[in-house]
């Protein structure tokens, strides 16, 4: 088999065999195919696209280049959870000691974030002390201990897919439905969870702008972990505004904690029910949605959520205190406040804009070798339907430049939009499949 | 500039600004781009294609990426011709003499074959001999000395081209129009003709198939010339059945020859007429197609033309004997001839199989580095409506290696279609533009 007969037949939108789709990515995993063929056919798929079928046997080729993780001595249901990015968004960070809390143990793998701000991983490493780098049996031994523990995601798990990541990304060819479907569902497989919410974000802060596409996605994705013999579930939600009011690292473990301490906001809470909701049903922990909404009322008002993150945060040699003092977060150098220019009703803050500021605050990375400042970011200090007098404070900016704070200031002046009236309550929720 | 904001901007279907064109090529022929990068952006313009002014930008920026040959020390009328490549087209062999016998220096660049058969220039080193590697002041010393020279191409002229051409082999993105056209016009214009001629050839033995995408590229090629300043013709010409008789590589030189001596096929006369015609009625040397026809008809009759390819094979070191004496080449170990299996006119010989045949058989070669058995070939005893009786021989083959014989049979015999009718004259020009 030659390598570039097979660009030439997906460039002609023809459907590879299984032979083929294992060839290919033997030939990545192994190494064997120069990155100038693998990009030709990466950029052949995205025109062309590939088939349920072609994607299934692809992503089930991802899976066995490398490890399958085997959390079966934890118990028979496992939870994971996986969001398609979006600005502001730690239910990750929310989600992990809720379901621990209500008796579902998460052994997480996330990543650190190459774009507008940090990762998951980022955002916990925020916390003095967090240690993310766990090897996989390490990672085991602490979910059967607390029930919950989350690591770094590690090079043993599906290393084709590591390999195609980083060569799309230099050359345009993330954007791919059956390419991103076959990244996340591999991941997830192979990370080796019982059940997977998928949070499938689409708007200007995503970079899956429609509704229509996020559901292509999420189908195709259900429909693959299916052919493979998993379970997931899927949240069409929107990122057209920020999730809550924290954007940046350390500002969103704190939203996180306030969360679990009772303090959130409608769009979070929203996110967050349902997708623990969707857990809990699966695993037979609430016969209803309403059931399992009361028993996620039941772990917070009880701080018993919090004592799960508290825990968390002590098993990874985390400095628990900042639970109860965020001053133990390293502080920004600098902040400023931007304040509203007239009176009105928020109707929009811009997802994409806010993030783009929140780079060039420092909250984020452009490559992988570049360092994140953790004091860095945005709090929403008016969010969708609050009102604002003028000169009340929006915003505030904290980095540890003055330089980057002024860089910033226009563009989340840009990024508000007001009017005269309170708009509707808006639903972050689209669809669930 | 970001090379992979570039990938995306063509992915999306944008057109390049010429800063961008710049610095794409300039990326290539410094090599200040990784290969996968380049690779991505050609898939692209493959599926979203380049505008006609996009495209000669590229091609003048890729004519600056190396040397341009000065050929005014010759004269002013300096004529090139350039095809896209057929089964047993050895037009240039036969009109570089022909229009040095009508007052028309030729300096000529040619390439070696990577595909079915040899290029001219491996068939020109059939002859024993003959030099093909002149540098550009031996080429342009050689023409004011004889009228004629040919030599392969150098690296000196569009190294970008080489280098997009090297990549463009091995991730299947030839076959793309924009691509194809600034790599021919690129070529032709760094050669420093002052007229150039295309052959486009469409049909089973072409990678063009079509008629439509014949005319297409030529209209593409004719306006990036006319955009860099140069006129160029296109000739439409038929590559459904080989041309001639005789596929291979001295084989055709001989059937070269023969044309000189005034013994040819209805197809290969057609074409070198009116290719011949075309330069001879630019440079002024004929009022009339039918003049230069007469011209034409002239230096072959006096033997003028056979005298300059006498020239030319001997100016560059080849044996000039071979012209009447054929043994002097290097023959062929096995032969094998092909009958008919009935009576009847031959209707169709389908190039690409006699193509394939003929590299079976060890005509042409795979890779760059594989070397050719010049004696290997086809001799077609019959062409297209000619009389074949049961058991009459249509078809010789040759070849140094019985099983490479043997592997070739079957595929020239299915070639072949025979009718009971004697099929109409055909044209194997379709249009001139």
């Amino acid at each position: 088999m030659r390598f570039v007969d097979l660009i030439e037949k997906k460039k002609k939108g023809l459907e590879h065999t299984k032979e083929e789709i294992e060839f290919i990515v033997s030939s990545v995993t192994k190494e064997t195919v120069p990155d100038y063929q693998i990009s030709a056919w990466l950029m052949a798929v995205y025109f062309q696209g590939m088939t349920e079928e072609e994607t299934a046997c692809f992503t089930g080729e991802i899976i066995k280049s490398g490890e399958v993780i085997d959390l079966s001595s934890i118990g028979s249901h496992i939870a994971d959870k996986h969001s398609t990015g979006g600005v502001g968004d730690k239910i990750t960070i929310i989600l992990i000691p809720l379901l621990a809390a209500c008796g579902v143990p998460v052994a997480k793998l996330s990543g650190r974030g190459l774009g507008h701000t940090g990762g998951t991983i980022d955002k916990l490493e925020s916390i003095p002390g967090f240690r993310t780098n766990l090897e996989i049996p390490e990672l085991i031994e602490k979910v059967k201990e607390t029930g919950l523990a989350i690591a770094s995601q590690t090079q043993k798990l599906t290393p084709a897919d590591g390999k195609l990541y980083a060569l799309r990304d230099v050359t345009a060819t993330v954007d791919s439905m059956p390419l991103i479907a076959s990244s996340v569902v591999s991941k997830k497989i192979a990370s080796g969870a019982d059940f997977v919410v998928l949070d499938v974000k689409c708007g200007s802060g995503a970079f899956i702008k429609t509704k229509e596409d996020a559901k292509k996605l999420s189908a195709l994705m259900i429909g693959i972990a299916k052919r493979l013999g998993r379970k997931f579930n899927a949240v069409i939600s929107s990122m057209e505004q920020p999730l809550g009011r924290m954007i940046g690292n350390s500002v969103e473990i704190e939203e996180s904690i306030d969360f679990l301490k009772g303090i959130t906001t409608p769009d979070i809470k929203e996110l967050t029910y349902e997708i623990a909701a969707l857990t809990l049903l699966h695993f037979g922990k609430a016969k209803t949605k309403e059931d399992a909404f009361s028993m996620i009322d039941s772990v917070i008002q009880s701080k018993e959520a919090l004592k799960y993150l508290e825990k968390l945060i002590k098993s990874q040699g985390g400095n628990s205190e900042i639970i109860t003092n965020y001053k133990l977060f390293k502080q920004p150098l600098f902040s400023f406040e931007v304040k509203s220019e007239s009176d009105g009703f928020v109707k929009n803050v811009d997802a994409y804009k806010i993030a783009y500021a929140c780079k060039l605050l420092g909250a984020g990375r452009e490559k992988k070798t570049d360092g994140i400042d953790y004091s860095a970011g945005i709090k929403l200090n008016r969010i969708y339907s609050e009102y604002a007098a003028k000169n009340d404070t929006i915003a505030t900016l904290y980095s540890d430049s003055e330089e980057k704070l002024n860089s910033a200031i226009s563009i989340v002046k840009s990024a508000f939009e007001f009017s005269s009236q309170k708009p509707d309550d808006r639903k972050v929720v689209y669809e669930i499949i």
